[in-house]
């Protein structure tokens, strides 16, 4: 199955308890089109960066399989900047500042038909930037799978509730599916939110794993417990795009399969947030995957009869 | 197997976001008691009331089989009372108070020879107290679990080490984790403690499951997604209460039934917070739990090849 990922490429500068890093190329496309690359060759990226994006980062992509001719390239301006200080939970963290810089002008026109999605996933961007890229899809994909964030419901709740209308899976997190069902708890939320257009809702907890909802199903999708929690940037679109790249391979639309795909998105989170930035991601091999798919396993497997 | 368990009785006074309860029939032993009830036909229970405490609640215990004859009861004192807030998250409350009255006196003599457990619990009660029991057993149980909090990690950390010497399975939360170990970490600080004395350690989480760490094996038991956490009060102990009362019917004390037996302790809790105090767990049929049970199945099992 053929994968579109519109979203962010950007410059993180991130302060975790363990320490600084400045200038770690992230964004939302990068994390999940890196991710989902261990499961699919055929996955474009829609994005924008300015003058200042290295060029020897997109060949890494490139390397790996990832088409990113569709990324536009901005000469006069800078590329979108992110910079957060996360607390000892690492679950919370603060938004230092956001340099939108080329993000501002960006308004993706997929005209190369080329593009003919299978599976389209939407990463956390402006809901009317998210609706426009919907909109222009000249036949449906399959699979539309987008992410938000509570900034979009305090600003464009509107837009976004029109999104929501159209597309197949929403992933937020714990605050956020509370923020825009208006329930507290997630059992009651996700029946709101169901009743908003997506087929699927997934509840992103951190440390605290993933719940899927759908229909009146639900599966959880624990976190593993790691010696330590290096840098949780990027691991929420880690985990979408092990899920839309499992999903891409094997190629079955099902519950069942969902199931399988959530805990391969935790997988693939789990080595994120190993270390700054993507660089666990890069270096990456089958046999280490499926080790820690098998501590997947284990972790919830028991008996009964 | 023969399990004795030995905690509070109490009167709790309870308020959560839907609404207030005074003078529930509350306390760790009545908790553990119950759940484990409904999978043993042998627990002793040893604790201490004052006059003020229903006979007919002890008479519905006993209706379920449990042996309250250990109970003493002291004529001119009021029993142990604790009042509580919850906060929205029903993960955090407020101590409001703790009339210590009969608790105050309690130092049980374990005299009776009949008083032979495989499974010894001890409740959530001063390490002191808990060291006291242990040093009376003729015969060392099989099993000795011990629930604490960080009241006692504060007031009487010595103590309380040395109790962890003597048991093999140490039920506190996360919050208790990390404050006993000195580690942020789950992980690590299941290493630690797991070096003060305790095989096995279970970090209970609340509304995000539980945590069984022994040797270098991890497995997670998930809490359900509910409707409406209606009064978490009690639902440790009842977790406490379904794991020994399990394993006391498979009679088997490896990894492997541990698994199974903390899926049935977070079967139990997961009814114990549908209403106010123990009412949910006085009235529950086989059909129920396993029910129950199966949920907790369908909601972590995929399929992998």
């Amino acid at each position: 199955m053929k994968i579109l990922v519109v979203g962010t490429l950007a410059f993180d500068n991130i302060e975790t308890p363990f320490g600084k890093a400045e200038r770690i190329v992230g964004g939302a496309a990068n994390y999940i089109a890196l991710s989902a690359s261990y499961f699919s060759n055929s996955i474009d990226i829609v994005s924008i960066i300015g003058n200042d994006f290295p060029q020897d980062y997109l060949n890494l992509l490139a390397k790996r399989g990832i088409n990113t001719s569709g990324i536009e390239k901005v000469a006069n301006k800078k590329s979108f900047s992110w910079t957060g200080k996360y607390h000892l939970d690492m679950n919370t963290r603060d938004t230092l500042a956001t340099d939108l810089n080329v993000l501002e002008d960006f308004n993706p026109q997929i005209t190369d038909k080329s593009y003919a999605p299978d599976i389209l996933m939407l990463g956390n961007l402006t809901p009317s930037v998210q609706l426009s890229v919907l909109k222009q899809m000249n036949k449906r994909p399959q699979l539309v799978v987008l992410d938000t964030m509570n900034f979009w419901m305090d600003t464009q709740l509107e837009t976004l509730l029109e999104v929501l209308k159209g597309i197949d899976v929403l992933t937020i997190n714990d605050e956020e599916a509370r923020q825009l069902s208006g329930e507290y708890s997630l059992k009651k939320a996700s029946k709101r939110i169901l009743e908003m257009g997506p087929k699927y809702l997934i509840i992103k907890k951190g440390e605290n794993g993933a719940l899927l909802f759908h229909e009146d199903k639900i599966f959880f999708a624990p976190a593993l417990p790691l010696e330590e929690v290096f840098d949780p940037t990027g691991a929420g679109d880690t985990f979408a795009g092990g899920f839309i790249g499992y999903l891409a391979k094997s190629k079955t639309l099902s519950f069942d399969n969902f199931k399988t795909a959530l805990i391969h998105g935790s997988v693939m989170a789990s080595f994120c947030v190993e270390d700054f930035g993507p660089q666990r991601l890069m270096k990456l091999n089958k046999t280490e995957i499926n080790n820690r798919l098998q501590q997947f396993i284990d972790i919830v497997q028991f008996s009964h009869s």
